[in-house]
């Protein structure tokens, strides 16, 4: 297994301590099950409620597809970088699908770690 | 003046060839006017319409503020990377205010350089 | 598993097509197997040979340190972004640690996904 | 002229506080005055010495450059982002030109903002 991998934090696989950080670190992934091919719709995902402060807050969220049928995956689709206090960990943005596929959704805290979620999104 | 701030386009600053550029490049900035300190409140930053391909598509969105009274500005608030083909340049963000100041919007195309555009917001 | 984690290729994960792609894609990375306490040091990251084109070439590459002890781990250490056809898949950074662990990279191709290296550094 | 071009700090440009502030956030760029068409060179920039803690340190360095010539200017090339305390404020990157042109570095302090220098560089 990747390295990186083993250390990305899921609901179902942490333990021990990071079973208390799971409600405020995993980034909550609103989309629509089905969309339209070639056709934007909206994708907003959210982390917390997390302290946002210089000392602790969610720096970043990352999105990536991981598309049916192609050769490697994924694709990077977007990364959108939070200044601490002036910011909340959430992010609405407009993609735009060929292709099913599963959208995985990552957050970094400065002192937590890198946290996932994914979503199945039907296209049709 | 600075070199990038030379280069930066905006609506009023455009003359020869960018003028047919400034409708599809420059940031649209969604915000209030008046926001209550040190409360959320959307922004919404939108580019566009605009090919959106990886020869020629808005690469990236970021947000600034100049902020009342603070010693040394900007303040760097967020930074939105968008994949081609897949990822519309449109965020809708999440921001808190402790002191009026005036937002600053960047976006920025591969083949038509970084455009601007800013709001005044004040904080009640 | 993490879904991320399942989709990161290595060289030793990489199988059918992908092993065609572990030498042009897979991070390099150039660092001392020791190294003192808080005291700075070089470290070298390259990819490829890969294509250069803006159809085609390593979008970018990042850091994570799993640091021994932490409860919490990986650091985000640093995201290196490259315009294609201008600038080419190599980073030399300077990093300072405290701790002893391993140092892991991540590229991005946006046509072969991410690939993944890393290396034990001991600080004595 | 543009609302971020407005803050950016040169030496040049700083004046009251911001003058004892030049040595320490003004990017030192280290390239050749002269290079080869299309034929890879390293560029250092580097910032500092500058504290490096979560509280306050350069967050990331950005190049981008004006190429002659070019209709719409500059071209972002790069953009490297630091970990605070792990990660010191130098990068070391590997260029490509088909034109000559000015080479703009901008880097930023989370307490002190956008500080920028450029140097020309000559393709023959
Ligand atoms: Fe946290
Ligand atoms: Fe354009
Ligand atoms: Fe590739
Ligand atoms: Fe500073």
């Amino acid at each position: 297994m990747s390295e990186l991998g083993n250390l990305i934090y899921t609901p179902q696989r942490a333990s021990g301590e990071a079973i208390t950080k799971v409600e405020s670190h995993t980034p909550k992934i609103h989309a629509p099950d089905k969309v339209s091919k070639n056709t934007p719709f909206k994708v907003r995902v959210e982390v917390g409620p997390h302290p946002n402060t210089v000392e602790h807050s969610i720096r970043w969220i990352e999105l990536y597809f991981k598309e049916e049928g192609r050769a490697f995956n994924p694709v990077f689709l977007g990364r959108y970088v939070f200044e601490p206090v002036y910011h909340e960990p959430v992010v609405e943005v407009t993609l735009k699908l060929a292709k099913s596929g599963r959208l995985i959704a990552e957050s970094y805290c400065n002192l937590h770690g890198v946290w996932e979620s994914s979503k199945d999104i039907v296209v049709e």
